[in-house]
């Protein structure tokens, strides 16, 4: 029963796929709208293939039995998992490994959507594909290993008594950070958009081109976040259905306030509120809320999103302004550091049962050491996958090139690389944003 | 069990409010788009959040038990409910208590969407944020306590032996009554846009500025209202979910309905059909639909869209020939119009089971003195609700400006107010539909 | 409980439906896509009063119960139907009947959706919905009687041993081969836009005016497709409902590799990967899914799905080259040619557990002569259902003007027959792409 609720809560994750597709597209140029969204087509097809293939194979599935054996005797950590590829031998009729396979195929396609973000307007499609094809085969499968799959993120519980281990509820590590640090990396290999920076370095700004688009992608994306929010916890924290109500309640508030916070800042800075840092504003607060939302009471939650909201719009800046990373979608403020600071929240405000030291109820303060995990969890993200991602992207760039031909980016992705416009009958601006 | 299925189809809901979002920025300007797109977000965030602080502290939930128990004995009427601030106290993990909190909130997001249609392209963000804090907070939760949380309404049956007491079993009162005749309020407050009428008082036509995204809007919200129809009848009316079934056809034929009368109309009186009217008197069945459909068999669900449907066409003219009343989104028509009929309607078509007195199986013209408790509820939004929007949105656009000033409104609210359009590269008729 | 999770599974229909009207409006022209959405509002009203008022009457609902009890005995073949009109007499409140109405009147509706993909621009408004008023209330629930409400089709294998008699899983026969077969129907009665065809009969192409719609229909389309296919598979076939695990990952996967297969072919012949057939490669691969995901392993879906996709992007040029058929959707291609091939990999792949003959698990190659049922059901869609469908729309045609006027069709059908644009306020090339 329980885990009929779930798969049915994980048919709901395209929405956030939708969404963030969505997003991207409306952040770009129009010129690459149509190459955005055809990318994102692509992408999740490459994800779930790749996944397939041997994603779920490489991540595997801790069930709550599992778990419990591996608890007693020898500290034994657990680096990957080994199963079948092909997903074979896999009884797919409900059970929940097969709902973790069905989750993780998608996980795996929502942080592959991330990068989307961070590379608009240059990144060419056949490269979005190779990124993706190591990402959802690879390095997400083995980080969602170790954090949902009894690896030894998981494990820091049993054998170091921190807390219940790593926990990461619906995917603020697993899916936004990992697919944000890649889309960091993305960012850095292929460099700033023409134009994007003048000569002496001053960023300008390029606006996307569908505030309409972006904004209903955050409405659309709410839905499939419950999905993802509230499968995670019952696969991965032996949630009770049930509790998808405090989950969905943290998770819209969350984003609530996040955006709420987004705009205040905006408006306080700049004197009028930023569409599109409300709406990421809102996805980070989404990427944040999927950290604690099993485990902290609706005030935490809204404390959560506001410290997102805030975190965002400055990261937004600081990667622009000083790191000089050209990121249209602000993928990487949204979903690296919104998720990031999920998984710090953890460690902050949640209130895990201790099922498995046999302690029932809730505990005050958070499981003791609970917070180090999720330190360990995070410094795994930045120092560990990172470097992983970079340098895998980078390799693969050095064989086939990410970054579209110069005169490919003056005439748009869409004509480029499509051979035809995503709006070929409405008539836009020549002017060049970046030529002012 | 009954409770998991009515939690996943509360999940379906923001599919409405996504929906209404796009309706409304469809209807509006495509130089206030990304405004109309930004407010959909505050508001759905100011809702959720006001609703968390105090707004379910107000509505309550009176299930099942807590009815049964207020009908023996005196005559005691329930004005308001006085539970804790912030969801305090609130077992959280699926009780009927923790889905009438989440549903309640998204019906409050959604009934706060409405006035968004008839405010548009002239009503300011913060306004928007304002009144959507005072819906939120206080209006939607003191009627949703009558209706649904054991208040008074609910009583009439108990009390008076007015059938069952007051049925709204998706919140064609609750939620689209009460966005409605806020939205009549908001529109009064803030007037006609600039040269939406002649000197001599004719209006002129001011089209939509996306139709594709109107009616998209319009298939979306289905789901929505599925969500919201049958998660109302499982909550409020004692509904097995197995009755969702009925529910739904119901809702789709009366949207569908509503939408042929609609254009039939239109197609009589002007020689062709108006698409923007076909779309109200699809949101307008939807809207009817929310009051009946759980009593009621499929034909009676066609004969109340078709009501709904040459109700909502002629309310849209009356509104703006006869009232002088400029809603650019048609919101008071189809919300309050179709609501009020919806709520009519189930005096006139319900079979009501009335379980609570122990008469099992149907009765076939309705649970008796039903229709008086309906227009009961018919007279307190009308004499009691809409004054009472009304003089809180007058008296905060005292305090806070309404309305944006004539140079934003010329400009457009995107400008104005956020600083950058919703469509930065498309290029649009300068020309003035009002100067014509 | 196996009837609740399969009633929330069709909630999720009306995205495919959502999904098809976008794809439609973006394929189509900018000064058709009002028409293009009104249409589909239209037609979804009108399929699902038809379906209402004597469609499911003629579909009927062959459950576990009844097509045991039909196995033994003579060769008796039900060839319709005749249940009461206006869903009179039917239980509504959840059991598998009243599921079977629902699914239908929305699998009714998806199929009347495709026939606007391949006339838009130029079938008119009231046509559309005559058409749909044929379809929805004869044409598929006489299909749907046959191969889902136990018809002849239906009892090929208990009247003579072919495997389990005709199986579609999802619809791949009854909603996507036979829209599709009305698409085409239309297309033919309708002839060629304007300038599509040279004097010297070469094709030239118009290219759709919205791209980043139709992708984003194919994303919405995925939810709304594993909504068919894994409520079919517990209404048609026996399914767990554990086992839409299964079947929605096997739907994604087709889907992934015919997008994927349609984009590398176009890419490989014509230098770049094109959008909207890569869009069409994903819809075709969803509907050749609608076959078999129940009883294929994932890989096996893939392979589905890669040879859908081939099939799909020479079916276009072929259509358009040879037949010289304008479809300016792809509709015939993605859903008939998909649809039919989904129809005969069940022959090829399935293997269908022989309840009925007492045989428990599985069978290597499949039922014996389930390929043979499967032709039949193929053969009837083409023998049959196509010179139905073409029969009744030519007739329906000489009564009701089915294509617009020439000067209509030049003013764009927004104008003529709706009198106002999608886009009022954008302007667009006055350049047609069909004088070049």
């Amino acid at each position: 029963m329980s885990w009929l609720i779930c798969m049915i809560l994980i048919l709901l994750v395209p929405c956030a796929i939708a969404g963030i597709a969505l997003i991207n597209a409306g952040l770009g140029r129009s010129r690459s709208a149509a190459h955005a969204m055809t990318s994102s087509l692509c992408v999740l097809a490459v994800a779930a293939l790749a996944y397939f293939v041997c994603g779920f194979a490489w991540q595997g599935y801790a069930g709550p039995a599992s778990q419990a054996a591996a608890t007693g005797g020898v500290r034994t950590w657990s680096w990957i998992a080994s199963g079948p590829f092909f997903l074979r031998h896999l009884e797919l009729d409900g059970p929940p490994e097969s709902l973790a396979a069905l989750f993780g195929m998608l996980g795996a396609a929502l942080a592959a959507m991330i990068p989307l973000g961070s590379g608009a307007d240059r990144w060419r499609l056949g490269a979005c594909c190779v990124s993706t094809g190591i990402l959802a085969g690879w390095t997400f499968p083995l980080f969602a290993h170790w954090a949902w799959g009894g690896g030894w993120l998981a494990q820091l519980g049993a054998n170091y008594g921190l807390g219940r281990g790593f926990v990461d509820t619906g995917g603020a590590a697993t899916i936004q950070a990992v697919g944000g640090v890649t889309a960091l990396s993305i960012a850095w290999i292929l460099g700033a958009r023409r134009g994007k920076y003048t000569r002496d370095g001053m960023p300008m700004a390029i606006p996307g081109h569908n505030s309409v688009l972006v904004i209903f992608g955050c409405l659309l994306a709410l839905v499939g976040w419950w999905g993802l929010n509230s499968a995670g916890a019952i696969l991965f924290n032996d949630a009770a259905p049930g509790q998808a109500v405090i989950v969905a309640i943290n998770t819209i508030l969350s984003a609530a306030t996040s955006a709420l916070m987004a705009a205040a800042i905006t408006k306080v800075r700049f004197g009028k509120p930023d569409a599109s840092l409300t709406a990421n504003g809102w996805i980070g607060g989404l990427a944040a809320s999927s950290g604690a939302c099993l485990f902290v009471a609706p005030a935490e939650a809204v404390v959560i999103g506001a410290v997102a909201g805030a975190l965002i719009t400055f990261a937004v800046e600081w990667f622009e302004l000083r790191l000089r990373v050209d990121d249209p979608g602000g993928a990487i403020s949204a979903h690296a550091v919104g998720g990031l600071w999920g998984v710090l929240s953890v460690g902050l405000f949640a209130r895990i049962p201790m099922s498995e030291s046999g302690a029932a109820g809730k505990l005050a303060g958070g499981a003791p050491g609970q917070w180090l995990a999720q330190l360990v969890g995070i410094a795994t993200i930045i120092g560990f996958v990172l470097p992983l991602t970079y340098g895998l992207n980078w390799l693969a760039s050095r064989v086939y090139a990410y970054r579209v031909a110069p005169e490919g980016e003056r005439q748009g992705l869409d004509l480029h690389e499509l051979g035809g416009g995503a709006y070929p009958e409405f008539i836009v601006h020549n002017e060049e944003f970046m030529d002012r």
